[in-house]
């Protein structure tokens, strides 16, 4: 692979697209070929698949089940877009990617964080972010944030959410190198401005490796 | 668990639907509260994600995510319907259960085996069936019976049908004690017989067991 794979991460409301449309600026003037995607979504099946998650509100679905599906449309995205994508030596920017099932399904929807890993692996065939940029702000903060209707997931409260944000920051924790946690409560241009920070140190650590 | 869990299995045209009503039909004679399912399905978002899977011949879906689907479907059955059946004393006769991932999608659609078991314990929270009959017939003669349209995985003709059978029978010799291959190319009441032979077995073991 000699491509570049960023994603956004954390709970709605943080300033994830603001702050991913001013990176992918940032990437094309410096010269990358950036591909974004969201995920669920980016393809025809994860389309449908992000719909019947989020709006289909008649439609009982498990935590388990919700898992499953993200992975369905994860696995459907990694196909047809990340990994020829990575491939050709385009740089991936996506709204999201697996942590987010660990954060929401596994530590908040109490599937087992161990099982949603390990799905996830298969799902990706092992494909993953080379750094996710997880914005991070209280849950009330972000909450009074999104002035729009609730989604299925947003709509579960304050308490689920706090177990998301918690659980983002148990993954992060985890793994350092790959997860950075980004203050989100500051002004927009001191955000980016770390975040191209460490996007910069990914892309030399990367050029060097294959110099 | 106090319940029995039969599943029905093989390619399609083998005469499932046919031996699965006579052996509910038999199960009830001898007192069993028998629930039957079909999976995928037997739930809204199931029967949603069945028609996805087998009927939206648009949406192009990769063998993994495809894998994914029917699993997403299999989690919210098992908690929905067959965890409860179970735990309830009731009996399950399920059209289809996982060893069918992984004859189609693993050994015939190329996801590694060992993955689609693994996924599959997952999704199931390893709840699996006390047999799994599995009716098996060459390809040819059980295409020839299927006397209606070819949905998206019939479709994939001969070739890749083989394949999924040659897989059901090399996951029959890996656990002759859960899965029984039955000859389906015979007359439907010697088949019925051996089903019923088979099935009074586990049935025995179970009632020494909880006795």
């Amino acid at each position: 692979m000699t491509g570049l794979f960023f994603s956004f991460d954390g709970i709605d409301g943080v300033g994830k697209s603001t702050q991913m449309e001013l990176f992918c600026e940032w990437l094309r003037d410096r010269g990358h070929d950036v591909v974004q995607c969201r995920d669920p979504g980016g393809t025809p099946l994860g389309e449908t698949l992000r719909e019947l998650i989020l709006h289909r509100q008649d439609t009982p679905i498990s935590p388990m089940a919700e898992m499953l599906l993200y992975m369905a449309s994860r696995a459907q995205l990694v196909n047809d877009v990340i990994q020829p994508s990575l491939q050709a030596g385009k740089t991936i920017v996506s709204d999201r990617f697996l942590v987010s099932n660990v954060a929401y399904q596994g530590h908040a929807g109490g599937v087992r964080v161990t099982d949603v890993w390990a799905v996830g692996a298969v799902a990706t065939e092992d494909i993953r972010p080379d750094l996710t940029l997880m914005l991070d702000m209280p849950v009330e903060q972000a909450s009074s944030r999104l002035n729009r209707d609730l989604d299925r997931i947003e709509a579960r409260g304050a308490e689920f959410l706090n177990r998301v944000r918690d659980g983002f920051l148990h993954e992060a924790d985890r793994s350092p190198d790959r997860i950075a946690v980004i203050d989100a409560a500051r002004d927009i241009d001191t955000i980016q401005t770390e975040i191209q920070g460490l996007a910069s140190r990914v892309i030399e650590a990367k050029g060097l490796a294959e110099g």
